[in-house]
This record gives C-alpha cells, sequence and structure tokens, in this order.
C-alpha cells in the first residue's frame, strides 16, 4: 500500500532532504518516524523536489510504501502520531492512501519554488530571517521581471546546472516573476515541469545582477544561450527558497505521466 | 535632541523588552548599540509597548535623546550603523529626528497586537513557529468574533489585568476581531489606547475558549463584568503575540497627546 504524505520544514538545522549517513536530513527524520510509528525495521520515503541543504519546503509531497498487511486504518491519526514524534522544523500536513499508480517523483507536473529577499531595512523582518534573504542594496523588480521572461519556456539550462554525466539540462520553465509583497518583501516564483541541481538559485543569481544594475536584461538571455556554466553568475544563498508546491494531474492520469516522465529521464531538484 | 527608532524583533530569546541586569532584553541590547554606536556612555531608550519575554514586534517605536552636541547628522546612516552591531533578532527598520513633543510613550494614540494560531496539522507551517501558536483543537471564528465583539469598547479590564496597586485599568478597546488567513492561520487584531500587563494574551485565553466550545460567547460578557481576575481564563502563550503598529497624531498635535495621557496615568503594555 502506498501513501502520500504532504510535508512542511524549516530547512536551518537540514543538511537537505536526501538521507546522509551521521547528518540531519529530513529523509531521515521522517523515514524514522514512520518506521516507529508503523513498527517496522525501515520505511524508504520518495519526495517530489529533492531540496538542498538550508532550503525549506511548505509544500514538499512525499509516497512511501507500506507493508501490505497493513491496512488503510494504518493511515488514521498517521499525521498526529508523526507529527508526535517529528521534531518541531518539520511538519506532516496530510496523509492519504495514494490514489492508483501515484509516484512522488515521476507523477509531478510541475513543482514551484519561491525566493524571498529583503532588499531594504524596512522590508527585514526578524521573524522572517530564516526564510527571507537580507540583501544589502535596492533591486529594480522591472528589471527582473524584464530579464525573467528571457528565460521562460522549454529551453537547455546548462548554463544554471551542476552538469551531471548524461543528464539531460533541457526543462520547461513555465513561470518565472518578482513581486513586491505588501510588506516590501520581493518574492519570485520559479515554476517548471523539473529543475537540475541549483537551478533555481543560479536562475536567482542572474536576475539579482540584472535588478541590482550590474547587467542588463538582456544579459540573462545571453548566458542561457550559452550553454554552459558561467562563474559569473552567483548561486543565490539556500536560505532564501522555498518548495511551495507540487502538482500531480487527475487521479486518472498518473500512471500515464509516471511513464511519460521516466522515458524523458528527467531529473528533479 | 530626541530621536524615533522603529524597531522590530523576534522575541524568542529576550527576556523581554525591559532591561534587566545579566538577562538578555531588546532594551539593553539597542541602549548599548546606540552608546556604542554615538561613543557615549549610555543611551536612555524609551518604547511605545513593553512587551513581555517571548513576545515579538514589527512595529515597535523607541525614542531616545541624545547629547545635544550630536547634530541631525549622528542621525545618517544609524540605521545602517546599529543593524551592523545588532544581532539579528533585532532589526532598525528607520531611524529619524523626532518631531517637536515627540513621546514614544506618553504620544501613542493606540498600540495595535496580532495574536496568531493555527489551530489545525494543516496551517501549522514550521517556517513561522516562533511567531505562529500551534493549538491542538479547531476553533471556531465566528464564536470567537461574537464574543470579541462584547468586549470592544471603554471598560474596567480589571478581570484580565494583573492588578498593579494604584495603577487604572480601564482602557478602550478600539478593535478586537479574528480572520482565517488563506494559509489557514487564525489571526487576532487587538487595537486598544494602552493594555496593562499580559492583557491581550488574557482577552485571546478567554476568546479560545469560546472558540473551543467550552465557553459560550456571552461567558466573555461575564468575564469583564466581574471586575477581577478569574482563575478560569487562561493567558496564552507569548510566543503568538506581536506588537504590529503605534499610532501617533500628527505633529502639531503631539504635544497636547502627551499631556493628556500622562493626565490618565495609564499605564501601557
Amino acid at each position: 500500500m502506498r501513501i502520500r504524505l504532504d510535508l512542511a520544514y524549516d530547512g536551518s538545522d537540514f543538511h537537505g532532504w536526501a538521507a546522509q549517513p551521521g547528518l540531519r536530513t529530513v529523509q531521515g527524520e521522517l523515514a524514522q518516524a514512520l518506521a516507529t510509528v508503523l513498527r517496522v525495521p525501515s520505511v524508504e520515503v520518495v519526495c517530489a523536489g529533492r531540496t538542498d541543504a538550508g532550503v525549506h519546503a511548505r509544500g514538499q509531497v512525499v509516497h512511501a510504501d507500506l507493508p501490505d498487511d497493513l491496512g488503510a486504518e494504518a493511515v488514521e491519526g498517521l499525521v498526529r502520531r508523526l507529527n508526535g514524534l517529528l521534531p518541531g522544523d518539520v511538519r506532516v500536513r496530510r496523509a492519504a492512501v495514494a490514489p492508483e499508480g501515484f509516484d512522488a517523483r515521476f507523477g509531478a507536473l510541475w513543482r514551484r519554488y519561491a525566493y524571498r529577499i529583503a532588499d531594504t531595512p524596512d522590508a527585514v523582518d526578524p521573524l522572517h530571517r530564516s526564510h527571507v534573504l537580507a540583501w544589502p542594496r535596492p533591486l529594480d523588480v522591472e528589471a527582473m521581471n524584464t530579464a525573467s521572461a528571457l528565460l521562460v519556456g522549454r529551453h537547455d539550462f546548462a548554463s544554471f546546472c551542476k552538469q551531471r554525466e548524461g543528464a539531460t539540462t533541457i526543462r520547461t520553465l513555465l513561470e518565472l516573476g518578482w513581486t513586491r509583497e505588501p510588506s516590501g518583501v520581493l518574492t519570485g516564483t520559479v515554476r517548471a515541469d523539473a529543475f537540475c541541481h541549483s537551478m533555481v538559485r543560479a536562475l536567482v543569481g542572474c536576475l539579482v545582477a540584472v535588478g541590482e544594475g550590474r547587467r542588463p536584461a538582456a544579459w540573462a538571455g545571453e548566458i542561457l544561450r550559452a550553454g554552459e556554466r558561467s562563474s559569473s553568475v552567483t548561486v543565490m544563498h539556500a536560505h532564501g527558497l522555498t518548495l511551495e508546491e507540487v502538482a500531480y494531474p487527475a487521479d486518472g492520469e498518473l500512471a500515464d505521466r509516471v511513464l511519460q516522465t521516466r522515458a524523458k529521464r528527467t531529473h528533479d531538484g
């Protein structure tokens, strides 16, 4: 029986999602809590977006396969029981038996991240300092949006990806844009079918250079077309980044989506 | 020369606003940073709302009197220099020479606090756990608003105040109401000319009892009329409470307001 869990976490004190021996990770904490609650030796958990160290999540989605002799009643009270065991920086928001064909990673249609920047003293909120980057110079939101528009669409994002041998860096960037919140915080929304490693933070680094006026908006397009990683693009700090939402197709189309994604062999991030 | 500073802080690691020997307080940190920046032996800082241990602020207002031989140029760059010295959990958002007659405490027209509660697992956000109370049972926002309406107005709030000898407990509650945010978080807005000690947290404790269905809405009115502190009203946890805003009259009316407030001898909180 496969279950779906929806998670939120403060990534500050985690070495990212992926379990690593001797390090505190979200996957490690969750797998251990599930095993304890279900009284099984171990549980494998698979997520939609493998967040890096320091990256947060409000809408992380996870699946786990439970032993078949555990009935659907094992899901009852699972939110309460897991949250009773888990530390306060990771919370399970929902738990349910997954629909037929559900796969948190390969079934996802898109992932949406937010990158938050406080670029004036007035916008810096100590209560949000764990997930909003304080930036010392004001940013021009219009210039950043002009540059962002040049990156939207299906492209080879090799210039913004840590290259892994044999892996494609072609992605469909569905949305990239910046909004000035009433609080003064600048929020970037980045939505794509999938991301390669550190892609969002490299995109933001490119756009911040434009926002500061150090580069013209057209530079973002030049970087994209260059097709290889450039040292002039900064990978921004992890703590401004939050995985906000993962979308899946309707239940009846889940199996098709998984086949299609596996065929593309996309590597999500 | 008097200056006005606007402050925000995460109260989690402070023993409240008021300086106390050997304890980490907002007043203590700010006074020390000001003295260092201005190269004076000490600076007295007076605030609009003396927040308790664990209470946060986004809109705290402070005044401080600087030695007369420091000209208005001492204020230039003060935000940057103070924030360079202060720890990350307290930030100066604005600094300016105060208008004639300004007094952060006695000049205030009203103080507005917010109390935030996540009453479902879905609404609990680990990124906001420092300033949103997680509550284990769902709350009825309509019942809480019905009860809140019974408390608005000019009343003796002795039932919600820690009594201090000789101090009045008459306050004008200008606004008290609850809103369900899109995130699912329940936000209570409490605005009054001034508050006595722990008054907001006692009001919220009364209203949560109504929201849970343990008490009828009319009970809030009964508690108010009882005129003395009741053990049936819980003083809620400090960490859900944030001082959001302090309002002052127009510059020309500041001196009159201070005289009027001092005459009432109100004790702000």
